[in-house]
């Protein structure tokens, strides 16, 4: 039976979804606790392989079991093992064939800041600190230039670059209200750092360091050195997976 | 020179804003880097004794100090030698006499809740979980009883109780969408795990364990075992010192 999870987790201690050389994955932690609960070894496959230190409200996973668990119980029973940084929010019965990364038409991450001045000891965890003010209508503004298809070349790490550069952005906007901003963005894929370079740029152009047509220049020259600089991992959050 | 500060802490990994025997108390660490930017040993009154992992938005607290280091230089000084748990918000000259203490009218608590079925991963710190469904609307009603003058003896640990147990309650309320819930208290003063016991008390009746009508009737007989459970530190923040 194949079964999907709906997952919450606090990226703060770990090497990223996935297992890395140096440190522990998420993934490797829920595989750890399916071993303990069924006995069996499986792998979890993820929509999205969230880097060292980034967050996840709802990543979506998949993995398939001869257990006799019932599917809506696997959380309950995951979480009694689980760390309390990682949760299944739910367990289901997944339909045959369903895949968690191959069947995702998009995803939804919002990249969060704290805007004071010093930083905040109860937001540290979720949200990258800018001490300077940030205009965050010009932020907006600058968001709707990547709405749309096109080519993030410059909007990822070069050296790990490979296949289409091209992506759909169904929608990219900041919005905040005193000291906290968000930024959102939602497509049908993103490239490797895509979404931290995009936060990056709009938090230079939210400080007066660049203007929005720069962003149409990044794109259309795909040199990654005409882009801002990848923002910190802590303030990206995956939202949300569509299938 | 009397220096006013403005403090944010994550209490979490804190024995409270006091020293205690079995763990460090966040006055410390702010006594132990004043003492490295100064040379000074000096004690840092705040106008709130959080306990044991409860939080801090804007903790407010004064220190007398012979340095040259300008007022609101302080802030920046010391949050490069503070931990990320913990950072001064604001430092500012008090007027002369100034006690962070003895001169606060009131203060504002919030308690807040995740109420969703699993616990909460990137709330967890500053969040209690509930996880059966809150009633909102009924915690809301029944926070209005205990605004006023009130004697709250069944509102603290009894051990704890010494002097007069009447505080009086600017405002109490409960709101929330979707899984997040958050109790308010304004008071001119509490007494020991007085706003956790209420939080617990309002739980209870969200609950639909308890009824409004319960509460006055703890009020009334100040006995203890009529309110309701002590809720978790780690929902409990203190949000404001009124002067």
């Amino acid at each position: 039976m194949r079964i999907k999870l709906i997952i919450e987790y606090d990226g703060t201690n770990y090497a990223g979804w996935q297992r890395q050389v140096n440190g522990t994955g998420i993934q490797q932690v829920i595989e750890d606790a399916l071993f303990k609960l069924t006995g069996e070894k499986t792998t979890v496959i993820g929509a999205g392989r969230t880097d060292a230190g980034v967050h996840a409200l709802a990543q979506v996973a998949h993995f398939d079991t001869r257990s006799t668990v019932p599917p809506d119980k696997f959380s309950f029973a995951l979480n009694t093992m689980l760390p309390p940084d990682i949760r299944i929010k739910a367990s289901l019965q997944a339909e045959d064939g369903f895949h968690a990364r191959f069947d995702a038409k998009g995803k939804c991450y919002i990249y969060r800041i704290y805007n004071g001045r010093h930083s905040s000891p109860l937001l540290r965890l979720t949200h990258a600190h800018v001490p300077l003010p940030l205009d965050v209508d010009a932020m907006n503004g600058a968001a709707r230039l990547f709405v749309g298809r096109h080519d993030f070349a410059s909007f990822t790490t070069a050296d790990r670059r490979r296949g289409s550069t091209v992506r759909n952005i169904f929608a990219c906007d900041a919005s905040g209200a005193g000291e906290e901003i968000t930024v959102t963005v939602e497509g049908d894929g993103f490239l490797y750092n895509m979404v931290r370079i995009i936060a990056g740029t709009l938090i230079e152009v939210g400080l007066g360091k660049r203007d929005a047509e720069s962003i149409k220049k990044a794109l259309e020259t795909r040199d990654r050195t005409l882009a801002g600089v990848t923002a910190p991992a802590n303030g990206l959050t995956l939202k949300e997976v569509y299938y």
